[in-house]
């Protein structure tokens, strides 16, 4: 197991004093680390995964909170594509956001789903069914979903608040930062880019008859920095910039490596997140789309994604 | 069916200007109506519960939305109890929040509950089985959910945003009118007392670099007021009242009885929403507490809460 050395003050990225450390982050960065060093030595790279919103609490007993929008489906998607392309993967996501293999069956009642198997005396054979119309694939889906844990190739890694996010992630830089090149991070996640410090909160729900209500937030600090510079500076490190107007999105993602200076940034528009994405470098720039005739027959964005992000990072291996 | 009239201008709470009409108000409204009409024929009464907590966007384009703390467990558990006890159940509820029954395996993740079939040849008999080691009782509990469904006992209504709750609350009050002191309302949504006014909302999504954030709500108009005056006067309407400050709670309950005049406030405190509530009327208190050898024996305070409030709405009837 690699010793995480302290890390200096000043590539904490701000966290100390403003974030409060989740009671789990130590025992999950030794399992992070065990994880990285175990598939590493068999061959195998590793993906980091982030996924899903954040929640950023208004109050100390928290009533009320800020969050994105984000349902994890891009995550949890790219997590199988990354898993059927060989790499282990640590799927860092938000409590009860889309998970891989069963976010396929999200929509679903669960109930609605199952059957009383029929049988002799009054109550049946006692056992239950699945109806496969009703969870479409789910044999052969299900068998790829034992395969991937009995080989111990997915670590679930979960998160809620924003603190608990950006604590996790810090641990999992310097986890995975011992496997070097081989380490790829994808931060899919929606992150709050404010928050409300913990000495600004109220400590009790704030009361609607005290009228209107005016919140006042700071910026979160960009953990992509530190991530890149001190914490895993070997690693391919991908970032995701979402926009509601296409006509800033390059710009924007341009900026974002000219500032973190990683390597990828996933750009994409909310009204066309699951059809078109823009794969940014430094000197490129690569559309990716999803035609009518993929869509037919069932492609997914993330499977072009994850074809074109695994050969980046064999090239960025080979440099 | 009941014919909706035009409500007049006074008592739509200042719906119209602020919220947008969601498109599919005029459809549910119809199918709460037949659905009340039809149980009250049928002798039965009517509860409509509201479930989940609401999203408030910060951006037409929505990226970012405020929102509450609330699983829809109480709501779900309770539209449970008030099945076993004869009632007909519309449950108005945030989309993806907790449903009756399945919320019994929420915890659970679905393909780990899975087992495929043993049987001739590589891939088995292709069945697959439930794992009831995995979801205890799923049987019995399976057994009831079909039934419930069957005679058509219970009539789910989805929401995500604040504008359709209001909404479809509306809608539901209005639809419920025509079966009298018949139909209860069972108000436990956690609804957002803050939201931004279409107008004064920014398009695209709020952009970090402009620095930090300053946000200014204004109060949502309170709902109970043209249910209980104009909307369903007839009915027995509960509302809740969650508080973090215990001091505060019993005051808050009577005032808001004060105010809108309703029938009862159910009270409780974050730090033990389950395990006691005061049920508050204008001439009684009455505290129901879980002991732990009800919790020993799986009882829930659902349960006691709607035996206290069922036998209440057979007295209010009789009145």
């Amino acid at each position: 197991m690699a010793q995480s050395s302290p890390v200096p003050a000043a590539s904490d990225g701000g966290l100390c004093e403003e974030f409060a450390v989740p009671s789990q982050v130590e025992e999950v960065r030794r399992l992070m680390a065990e994880f990285a060093e175990r598939h590493d030595a068999g061959g195998r790279r590793v993906v980091l995964i982030t996924s899903g919103g954040t929640k950023v609490p208004l109050e100390s007993r928290t009533v009320r909170f800020l969050d994105n929008f984000s349902s994890g489906r891009r995550g949890a998607s790219s997590a199988e594509y990354f898993l059927d392309s060989g790499y282990a993967v640590i799927y860092l996501h938000r409590h009860r956001s889309l998970y891989p293999y069963t976010r396929l069956y999200t929509g679903v009642n669960l109930l609605d789903s199952l059957r009383l198997e029929p049988g002799e005396g009054e109550g049946g054979s006692g056992r239950v069914l699945v109806d496969q119309a009703e969870l479409q694939n789910v044999a052969a889906v299900l068998k790829r979903y034992q395969a991937v844990k009995t080989a111990g190739l997915l670590l679930p890694v979960e998160f809620n608040t924003l603190s608990e996010y950006l604590h996790l992630l810090k641990a999992a830089a310097q986890a995975l930062n011992s496997i070097g090149s081989n380490a790829m991070f994808y931060l899919a996640a929606a992150v709050s880019d404010f928050y409300i410090p913990a000495s600004e909160m109220p400590e009790h729900k704030i009361q609607s008859s005290n009228g209107p209500l005016q919140i006042s937030m700071k910026m979160v600090p960009k953990m992509l920095k530190p991530l890149v510079k001190d914490w895993a500076p070997q690693a391919f490190v991908i970032s995701f910039k979402l926009e509601t107007d296409p006509s800033i999105l390059l710009e924007r993602a341009r900026r974002a490596l000219d500032i973190y200076n990683h390597q990828v940034v996933v750009a994409n528009v909310l009204d066309t997140l699951r059809g078109y994405v823009v794969i940014v470098t430094k000197t490129t720039q690569h559309e990716l789309t999803l035609t009518d005739d993929d869509v037919q027959k069932g492609i997914e964005i993330e499977e072009k994604i994850v074809s074109n992000l695994s050969a980046a990072h064999t090239e960025f291996m080979n440099r």
